[in-house]
């Protein structure tokens, strides 16, 4: 497949460009050799335009229609594998076993949303029969069913060209609920990008699909996204990044004229506690090892902060899981700047004298890392609000407790978080459900015995949690219910079934 | 029962108080006797503290002993339904059949919220089994279930002191979904709040519900609700009333450093559309006159617009709607503040000078209104933004259409709305699903040849719709689904079915 590096208004690739730039290699050290186009005003208005004026047709749509659509873009991403997997390396560094997953993930979570409507009134809620007889005041007939928002802008992850990013979960669940997607592409993987829009563009138009449910714009900067989020027509927005994007681009939703939902999954630290019985676990260090140095550890559940009570045994775990740290290969990172952002927020934390490092790393690699494993009291971790705040990639903070007391009051002391994993013999849960109550407070996902990393991608999923994690703690990110993000109710009443079944899709 | 006057923080009524004040009785023009107590920091202060405190009790109870609480406040409302009605009355002006009508809507609200919770597992969402023999990556058991946001703040409507105030939808949907409530409560029924509050209290005490989980404080002015809004340990907030007052609370709580979800339900114009075949109804003229005069208008699903196309049938509709709104009683408004808002509004809708007044009204009386109707043109009405304003209280604008091709156009230039009716036989709905679906876009409930006045307590009712009907048109604030708004998933991975059920209530 060939690289256009144009943006995507619906079935068009504009000719113009603002500008043009490159992608970036971080394994060779070097610029990719193709051009990416940035966005003019025209095409963001013209994406807009088209996705408002397509809406009414797409949204009702028989939902099987959209299934349709749906399971053409992952018949198309499987047949397109190796080119993309190609693109997708060159331009993140990450190992072609993991881009193969993160394909397969992607095909899967469009499978789980063209399965869920397809089912026959997959956007009934519920109704209610009329009663004409009820004394003094009949009673009407309420169907009640979900209808979509509206034209949705994207913005794609970094660290998710396929799964979060042009046709990841955000793209797939809004275009089921029937709500026509523009993407604010990565501009680190703006290629893999082009290439994925052009699959979707084609499935959508084999499938019949109205021009305009899908787009796809490059831009450098924050312009062109924060005009997608003013720009009246568009009706949400998903986000996955970090704190300081996601809210800058929540803060300018909610004060638009007419606020609109954002979806923005921003980040968090994942604690994990290691309760006594964690350290009979076999294999403890390996799977720890593994969640915090995967991919370098640009994951969103990537574990930021240990828990564990001083002891012989956790002393022992500490010394296995630095030595495990420190034989590992170094990693290329995604991209130059997200390097040297985590450069920087891993030394701004380490000028906290509290900090010890647990392993010793060479850093100086072009673009390539180690894993970080530092050390701090129970006592400065409540002191130090920033120790809570996410160093993207792989750093990871032990926090040391003196006392088994202290598991609650750090656990209090914690922000909103996508997941917190604990590790502990099952008589060790029992004996501490007040923490427990503590921690169900602060995460969207609790895990028993399991690391953070690693999200299952099924409708028990809750891929989601309280504040900074998300700016909405009562929708999902994954799984088939991240559809309800763009979709509201609408009560039909005292409609005959006839007209009903028209307007039902 | 006894008016004390004072705030309630829990279990106690603080004796201090920072000033006081007296609600009004409208009929008699004339303040009531009895001081209301206005709260005082250290109050607001304590109910936040003491819900924040008693949050992981409450929310941990099984559903089953908040419903004993609700179904208790239930029966309590009714033992005192002599004592309720009439301080209700005397705050209000509303006559006492609609009183009743209300508390018995109130104690409905309270049975429904208590069915819902009493359901074994109501707070399930979905499961996942494992399967840990999965080639290469073991699947993890998955299971979710909705937990309670925290604590809430309501904000009591001053048209509904039963059912949409104290222990109105709000209250008793966050209550049912275990977030502790603090009340704001409205100013002008503060009596009828007290007496409802210490219903509550009593409920509350009796079914052993922990202390804090619901106070209700008194207060003149804004600076109050602020900030109880801007409180770090408030989660979330339900408000029902003006425009200006939910915008002003939406941005307040969004521009927080942790925003929170705020439910605000801002009325609506719920336009009314006549097709020709409406007027072969029999008895059109009767329900269109008594939507829009009940209770002197004062309903957020009064109908303040009705489309229609100039005809003959549709000219005699007109003249005998004016006719039989002009032989109605005036009625006395809720407050002289709510009169004097609804006569600045319709004067300055008056300056327009396409506005024709459809009939002779005396709203020199003491209080009192009469329904005002008028009429103007489709050209006019898409020029006029203003048009489409909410006047609360008995007004109506009959726009007449030259043209059946301007249903469209008029009902595409329609703001976000609660409702929206549409009056004609089965034929002319056939003929127009286009209009139809434009329609399905503007509003959270449409009605087929009936009144928008009228919400059905129901499952299947949804009472909200797209801004600036509501802040946020993915939730209802009437019927079970209500209770959304303040819950969030949680989804526990790989945790044994023991533990669970220790977890889970």
């Amino acid at each position: 497949m060939h690289i256009s590096g144009k943006n995507r208004v619906g079935y068009t690739e504009p000719d113009a460009f603002a500008y043009t730039f490159r992608t970036f290699d971080p394994k060779q050290n070097r610029e990719n050799d193709f051009d990416i186009f940035g966005a003019t005003d025209a095409d963001i208005e013209a994406a807009v335009q088209k996705a408002a004026d397509t809406f009414l047709e797409f949204s009702n749509l028989p939902g099987k229609r959209r299934a349709e659509f749906l399971l053409r873009i992952a018949e198309k991403l499987l047949l397109e594998k190796e080119s993309l997997i190609s693109i997708y390396c060159l331009e993140s560094a990450l190992p072609e076993g993991r881009a193969l997953i993160e394909l397969k993930r992607t095909i899967h979570q469009l499978h789980e949303f063209a399965e869920l409507i397809s089912v026959e009134n997959w956007n009934f809620s519920s109704s209610e029969p009329a009663d004409p007889n009820r004394a003094g005041n009949p009673k009407p007939s309420l169907h009640k069913y979900f209808k979509a928002l509206g034209p949705v802008v994207v913005f794609g992850a970094s660290n998710f060209p396929f799964a979060y990013s042009t046709i990841g979960g955000d793209s797939a669940s809004a275009l089921a609920a029937g709500c026509p997607v523009i993407v604010k592409a990565h501009v680190m993987h703006a290629g893999t990008g082009n290439l994925v829009a052009r699959l979707v563009s084609e499935a959508a138009r084999e499938t019949g699909m109205p021009d305009g449910i899908f787009s796809n714009l490059n831009a450098l900067g924050n312009e062109a996204g924060e005009k997608l989020v003013l720009h009246p027509k568009i009706k949400a927005v998903g986000f996955t990044g970090s704190f300081k994007g996601g809210m800058a681009l929540y803060k300018l939703a909610q004060n638009r004229p007419e606020p609109i939902p954002v979806f923005a999954e921003m980040g968090s630290v994942n604690p994990v506690f290691l309760f006594e019985g964690a350290f009979q676990q076999p294999g403890l260090v390996h799977r720890i090892s593994q969640s915090i140095s995967l991919n370098a550890g640009q994951f969103c559940t990537n574990p930021g902060l240990i828990f564990l009570q001083k002891s012989e045994a956790s002393g022992e775990f500490i010394a296995a899981l630095a030595k495990s740290l420190e034989n590992l290969e170094p990693q290329s990172m995604l991209h130059p700047q997200i390097l040297k952002n985590y450069t920087e927020n891993a030394s701004r934390l380490a000028e906290n004298k509290s900090i010890i490092n647990l392993v010793e790393t060479n850093n100086k690699l072009e673009n390539k890392v180690q894993p970080l494993l530092r050390q701090t009291t129970a006592q400065d971790f409540l002191q130090n609000h920033t120790f809570q705040e996410e160093v993207f990639g792989s750093h990871t903070l032990i926090v040391v407790l003196d006392d088994k007391k202290e598991f609650l009051t750090v656990a209090r002391h914690l922000d909103g978080q996508l997941t917190l994993s604990i590790f502990a013999a099952e008589n060790e849960l029992q004996e501490n459900i007040d923490f427990l109550r503590v921690c169900e407070q602060k995460a969207g996902r609790l895990i028993w015995n399991g690391v953070p990393t690693g999200v299952e991608v099924c409708r028990a999923m809750n891929h989601g949690g309280p504040f900074p994690a998300t700016t909405d703690a009562r929708f999902t990110a994954v799984g088939k219910d991240a559809v309800y993000r763009f979709l509201r109710p609408l009560a039909y009443q005292n409609f005959s079934l006839e007209i009903l079944r028209k307007l039902i899709s």
